[in-house]
């Protein structure tokens, strides 16, 4: 018999598990669609050739790809920015410009597992594209505060920085300081000395970049966030935040948040010469990218998932056979006045274990009718949290739960 | 330079396009959610020895198949209820029994795109596991049509029969008798006599089966039905519908429209033999799958979508570099009211511009603020369908807006 199991890296979700998931995209959905941004869906199979050499050598190797069964080579989405960029050129006449999308897919990725990544796992991007205007960054940088806000997270910051700060810095000095809040100075200058440089001209060049002022540009996102009634004390002039190398242009973006050890939970910034690519021109785009993983452990961690996931409210039990049509009226009239009502499916189960099938799911109450109720019309409603049992009337039930 | 393009079979959806999918799975999961069926979410791949040899050679021909840099052999999900049944036997611990799950993800098969079949499409299944009760059947079928009417539909009924009626009868003959209602009587005879059985012989076959009574299980269903408060006009004992040959073990459902030629929207039963591939004994089920592509189409022509998924109420513009922070002061007082606003990014785009993209993106109001408006601390809110405007207070626009 074939072994019941997923692939390193796949996950199943279970029904917990997957209505939290849908609550973050839910909770996500409608702030990115109130600022005008719109829903984007692009195949989760492409031409390799669309999809390759946009990511450098790292990229190839992590893509899925394959050839299909025209001989075409294929490959699975891997990021969800190539696929905007292909969207951009294709549809050029059919978009609004400046075009504001949003995009919660699945993207694929053969990485490490060790690392404790993922294989598949799901990207939330907003992005704008067609304008280099702050204005449009600082607008990315209140929508996703605003988003992380509606999740229920306080203790947030947005580090902002601009690529530019680091013009005519060699790429292993920039790579270096961006390590400088994970790893701290000390460690920091250690690798630029290994790098063969001498320790004094390396600690002058960290200082000069730590001691920049905000770029025209970053003033003024920052005085657009004030306009958008964002606090002070909500972001930050994070001089030696870089976010690697090669994407970004100038604005750069990163959420920090305290009381979440496993990394930032979005960053994202402006990126004037990728989305042009199809286009066969610059195209200017900032955006942000959420990540939906570590959203949803945070989110864990700091309890910020609403108790009643779980929307069944009331569990009809089935006595007996002989009982199922009373079982069957209560339902109706649950079901009829509104209540979120689940049925239990077969009369031979005993009561005892349908109780038990209501804890697994999580539903609060449940209603009983034996022979006594049946007898006097009435009913019995079970709080399987308290374990209290009330004996009520249909109206006295229907008043309880609706 | 890459020509921008999708593989044939995928598709791009666009906001228009994404909003009303997304719309059909919001309205359709709550219903689902309310009779207890709960989220399920699988991977797209898996090992392929456990997707493999379940649907028969077509199956096998048409799934996504290819190895891994590991070079483990995958495929990418080719439906919902192999997934399904593997869930089940891995997680037997974990899931309450019976186990009603909902599962909307994508799959994908490589069709003959001819037929204006794709290439990846969603599916939107409900199953109940672990019961074989008559109970379970209607609660499927009470669900469904549900579904169906809170997405709006109104001339559909589902035809019902039992796989059962056709005991003794060889496959050819169910294989022609299940085409009677679309291809009609005399080209199913005309079909059983090619296959070298008499006309009158095959003419009094299928008048025996038209005239099947309900089994015993059906008249079950159908009494738990009317309980359910379900119409008899909304459902209908159909005994020469068979829904293929392998799959199904008793009841067999489909929906059946007016007003729509694209095909059932959708339909299911009982599959007692399937579930348990992996758990190594018989799991009874039923389920129910929505036909996501032609359930959308359909909603089209009957004009089913509500006129507003649009959210976006307002677009505020920006008149000039210097009335800037006037247009920011008005977004933030719209956005903080709770309006959902967009805010047009870039203050050297034309007037006429600004409103053409309002119209492109559906965006029903527009506010302006030149400098008659800022000098009278007022703003002409513009209604772009009607092209009427009016000159208000920051007060009476509020009002007119919240």
């Amino acid at each position: 018999m074939i072994k019941p199991q997923t692939l390193k890296g796949f996950r199943d979700f279970l029904p917990n598990e997957a209505r939290k998931r849908q609550y973050v995209i839910n909770t996500l959905r409608p702030v990115f669609e109130s600022y005008g941004f719109e829903p984007l869906e692009t195949p989760s199979l492409e031409y390799e050739e669309i999809l390759l050499g946009k990511y450098g050598d790292e990229g190839d190797k992590l893509m899925y790809r394959f050839k299909d069964k025209g001989k075409r080579k294929v490959a699975l989405r891997y990021d969800q920015t190539v696929p905007l960029a292909r969207v951009v050129a294709q549809y050029q006449n059919e978009l609004p410009m400046p075009f504001k999308r949003y995009q919660i897919q699945n993207v694929w990725r053969a990485e490490n597992t060790q690392k404790g990544r993922f294989r598949e796992f799901v990207q939330c991007d907003i992005d704008t594209i067609g304008l280099d205007t702050p204005l449009a960054d600082a607008e990315i940088i209140n929508v996703a505060i605003k988003a992380y806000e509606k999740l229920g997270f306080k203790n947030f910051k947005v580090l902002i920085n601009d690529r530019t700060v680091f013009e005519g810095l060699p790429n292993y000095a920039v790579t270096a300081i961006d390590k400088l809040k994970k790893i701290g100075r000390g460690k920091v200058l250690e690798e630029l000395v290994r790098k063969g440089q001498s320790k004094q001209q390396m600690a002058s060049i960290l200082s000069s970049i730590e001691g920049k002022r905000p770029t025209e540009r970053l003033s003024q996102i920052f005085s657009y966030l004030e306009k958008f009634g964002i606090k002070k004390s909500q972001y930050e002039f994070f001089p030696t935040l870089a976010r690697g190398l090669d994407y970004y242009t100038s604005t750069i973006i990163e959420i920090e948040t305290k009381g979440y050890a496993g990394g930032s939970l979005g960053g994202g910034g402006r990126y004037d010469k990728l989305i042009g690519m199809f286009a066969g021109k610059d195209i200017p785009a900032v955006g942000f990218s959420f990540g939906f993983d570590r959203l949803t452990e945070a989110m864990e961690q700091n309890k910020l998932f609403p108790f009643d996931l779980q929307i069944t409210k009331v569990l009809v039990t089935i006595f007996s056979k002989k009982l199922k049509q009373k079982s069957l009226d209560y339902t109706t009239a649950l079901s009829s006045a509104g209540v979120s009502t689940e049925l239990y499916l077969d009369e031979n189960t005993k009561m005892e274990k349908q109780l038990k099938y209501a804890d697994k799911k999580g539903i609060p109450y449940v209603v009983i009718i034996g022979p006594d109720e049946a007898s006097t019309n009435l009913v019995t409603l079970r709080n399987m949290k308290t374990r209290e049992q009330e004996i009520l009337t249909q109206k006295d039930l229907l008043d309880r739960l609706v």
